[in-house]
């Protein structure tokens, strides 16, 4: 059977460094066996990729590109609960999405299955997850996407 | 002690059949006794019956219809985590729901009742949940109003 | 070892009287160890402190005590689940928290550490927790903003 770390590998996927916390928040709580992961922006080396609206300056396929760093940061996030060995992620539970947009945008779901794709590519069956996509006036930085998630750890 | 099934009789309510998952997100993932449901939209047969905002071209009355629609198909994914038998059902835990408005509209709480009062009517004492009603400037397809929630089975 | 109960005396801060179910939802509900606590408004004594939305006509400082006082509501509300002992809550687990602003309002987490501050002020390292912070163009009763929280007790 094929492990999520080795999936990574083929994916040619290097998971990004967690961030740390800001304030006095924490990027993730382990309660039992879930992993709450702080909602997570689109940073790549801690710069902001894509700024923004959907429906405005934002166009479907870079709102899709920053759900998937959103994910690859929970991903991150989700090993480091996991003390640093991704296997032990048993499976992705819960992904609440938010999409910064127009009155009148209305493609969360296709914005946020770049999060969703990344996670069954990776994760395989057990990165299939329920999910909540919406759609906010603005986000923290000016974000286009931000992600928060609940994993199951082993 | 009267069961939820015979609720739903007394109710003269049939359960949807629950919506299929339409891209790598799931209905429902269910972690220990704990059922994360997806965001339900207020779908009937497939078809979106209550587009647009409130504050604008819906009512309170039709919003009301519309989280009522949404809870049907929370309920009908919970009975299909249950293994069919909506009796499994221990509990509603929480709710949380998304209500597509303009920037003056604050009723959201009235809204969301349409959504409560239906919990209540259908699973009893068991019903009551916790709940956070907000705004969002738009929502996937149009739709008036999204909702997800956590159930707890026996 | 300090108590969060010795903490609230150091700290001169007396919760509130917890707000009763205004509907057919309930202030929390009690999963395993898990408390799920409804959004709370930044209310006192039952009356609305901070209406309006960020980037309009509420500033960072007015909405950051907004975050507070729905702080304190959370936290009256995890000690009534704790059987009113809130040495029982043995953590927070998350905050998912909603800001009412503008389009261009991007200091969501600013204004989110109000509360954010407090939980750590009260609960001491237990109350370091996963956070999500999003706008919303409004939220109930034109609260500024709305926090709706996971507690574990003991």
């Amino acid at each position: 059977m094929t492990t999520t770390s080795q999936r990574l590998k083929d994916l040619g996927i290097e998971l990004p460094v967690p961030a740390a916390a800001v304030a006095n928040y924490v990027p993730f709580v382990i309660s039992g066996t879930l992993v709450f992961v702080s909602g997570q922006l689109p940073l790549q080396n801690g710069k902001l990729m894509v700024a923004g609206k959907l429906g405005d300056s934002v166009s479907v396929e870079d709102g899709t590109e920053a759900a998937r760093l959103c994910g690859l940061n929970l991903l991150a996030q989700a090993r480091a609960a996991a003390g640093g060995d991704i296997d032990r992620v048993r499976r992705l539970v819960r992904l609440t999405a938010f999409v910064a947009c127009t009155a009148d945008f209305t493609d969360q779901p296709k914005v946020i299955n770049g999060a969703s794709d990344l996670m069954v590519a990776v994760l395989g069956e057990a990165g299939r997850h329920a999910r909540a996509a919406v759609g906010a006036p603005s986000l923290p930085l000016n974000a286009a996407v931000e992600i928060e998630a609940i994993f199951e750890l082993v």
